[in-house]
């Protein structure tokens, strides 16, 4: 089965750059002498997680609990759902762990604090600490810390494993440099953290940093011992323009064909819109605006300055100038997308066509998608 | 069961108001002597479209070819695919024919109705026409309209029936007055394409016109035979904010609940992100701006300005200024969120939770995702 065999619009994804993508994050992590934890929610493929975790490999980042269920069935026990629990997830978290996940759970609240302790189950719990973003956490050098896991404890129950941290606010930044003063915040946020767990007898195996390009341009990880990013399995538009990665390692597309095209209003229309692509804008925000993707040739061969810059439901709009460029674009004519954001983007599909560097289609992979 | 005892986030509809919005488009269609055929890519269920076409009730319009086979497979045959087809797509077209669909496909491509011709197949055709938003159509005076239809019937075996028009600009409208010129134009379009393949020798059965504003404020739908709105079913924030109905007509929400609230910060997060809300913003255009989402409490209640004001992949951030609502969403609170675009928030779930005007999940409907 060739690309252009294919129903459109669908997800296409290339393994070998996915295999180039996580061996390169891997290698970069390990050299630091810290443990890499990949963050599923990208992919939430367990082949996609397999590639990322390497040989022996087990641990993942999760940010649902289906995904954790998932990941559990397929044989990764060891879990941290990285999104702040509610008192009413427990049981399912509790049952999650009567069926072997050692899955970790986080908070920033003392009221789930006091119901993760009053819970019948026993927890892995950790602290999510603000490095910045202003997100969830609270921050390293809050009271609010070391009362947060005397809370969690209190029953005898539940544990303490450590913090956890996220530098999303590295997303914002433009360069490098800006980006590894960011990783430098998301460390020292984290490890401070752990320091004050300790001293105040708090065992603290577990220092969790991460994000996709904090990962990348961090320039030392000294305390810390796992890192989290994502989106780097598949890298996309906004990392690109961000500096996370190359255009070349973008390992996600979207398969749609021309299905309109009209000379007098210089539009080409494909088969994705909203739907397809998602409507996340977030390379308006970038260096260059892929407005709601970057259109490439069958093989994956960008068209400089050929975006979709607009969408409806299923109808993506793209301008045309260059009559020649026009002319290869008629109707029925299949092309790719390089979407803004691939977490977003490869929700709304079920599963992914894997080529291998080429437009065969060597294998079809589920997702997990949903709560 | 009770809204209190979802997990979250989960999509959660009403059916009363369904009910509601799908009789008061009937009744107004009909009673402008027009036929109503429901877009059914908003909702993709088949308990939202028996209710929308009433009883006895055959006609809907599609947006994927899934859908069409979904809805056949329930007992609908009268359907219009309406999005242009490419000539790959005739197999699966004619497939549903030969299972008894009455599939109607569009086109504005001179290649694509050659195709058509010379395919194996007869299919039955419409001809899209362009009434001012410019996304796909030909112009109602365009020669091409009737070198289209001439290039369709070609070869005999396909026949035309009439012309299909959209007037996706009337979303830019702000007034009634304003929408009502859009459908009028929007009827103009399609009846004058109409008379000219009347005179030209072909037969059109069908004039079909359509989109939510306009069914809602066209004044007279004289020489049309099908009005073809979608969102009306559920209605959403943006519809709300152009004049299309009143919130009191929002069917559609997703149940989230709060995972984290930081007073120093005036921030709740939800465990209603991107991905369970959509990051479709189309309300920052109209009258007011419901961020991501207009609040609500359990029983439908709307917090007066309270939105999703940021939203990250499974996060989504509320600014809370009033310390009294402040300490009303405590963590575990749950809320139902009122979305921009209920299309595209919909699909990012697999089921609709059916309550009954109040919080009791009466039932479950699936709904038709993906291509």
């Amino acid at each position: 089965m060739n690309l252009n065999d294919l129903p459109t619009p669908t997800l296409i994804l290339d393994r070998q750059r996915v295999r180039a993508n996580t061996d390169e994050m891997r290698a970069r992590i390990h050299a630091h002498g810290v443990a890499l934890r990949p963050h599923a929610k990208t992919a939430k493929s367990v082949d996609v997680a397999r590639m990322a975790v390497g040989d022996n490999g087990n641990a993942l980042a999760v940010s649902t609990l289906r995904e954790a269920d998932y990941f559990l069935s397929q044989g990764f026990t060891d879990l941290v759902y990285a999104v702040c629990i509610t008192p009413d997830k427990l049981d399912v978290a509790a049952a999650l762990a009567d069926r072997g996940a050692e899955l970790k759970i986080i908070t920033d609240n003392p009221a789930v604090a006091g119901a993760i302790s009053s819970h019948a189950s026993a927890h892995r719990v950790l602290i999510e600490i603000d490095c910045g973003e202003h997100r969830t956490g609270v921050a390293a050098d809050s009271p609010d810390l070391t009362e947060l896991a005397a809370a969690v404890e209190q029953s005898g129950r539940s544990r303490i494993l450590g913090v956890l941290t996220h530098a999303g606010h590295s997303y914002a930044t433009r360069t490098p440099d800006a980006v590894a003063a960011v990783a430098e915040a998301e460390r020292l946020a984290a490890v401070t953290a752990g320091h004050k767990l300790r001293d105040a007898g708090f065992e603290t195996p577990i220092i969790s940093v991460g994000s996709t390009p904090t990962a990348t341009h961090g320039v030392t990880f000294d305390g810390v011992t796992e890192v989290r990013p994502g989106v780097y399995v598949f890298q996309d538009m906004f990392q690109a323009g961000i500096g996370s990665c190359s255009t070349d390692a973008l390992a996600l597309s979207v398969l749609a064909s021309v299905i309109a095209s009209h000379r007098d209003r210089g539009t080409v229309m494909l088969d994705a819109g909203g739907l397809a692509l998602s409507k996340d804008r977030s390379t308006a925000s970038s260096e260059f605006d892929a407005g709601f993707g970057q259109i490439a040739d069958l093989s994956g061969q960008p068209f400089p300055g050929l975006r979709v810059n607009g969408v409806h439901q299923e109808h993506g709009e793209v301008l045309v100038e260059d009559p020649e460029l026009f002319a290869t674009l008629a109707v029925g004519t299949k092309v790719r997308i390089f979407p803004n954001h691939a977490c977003m983007t490869a929700a709304a599909y079920e599963v992914y066509n894997v080529v291998d560097g080429g437009v065969e289609v060597v294998d079809q992979w589920m997702r997990c998608n949903g709560w």
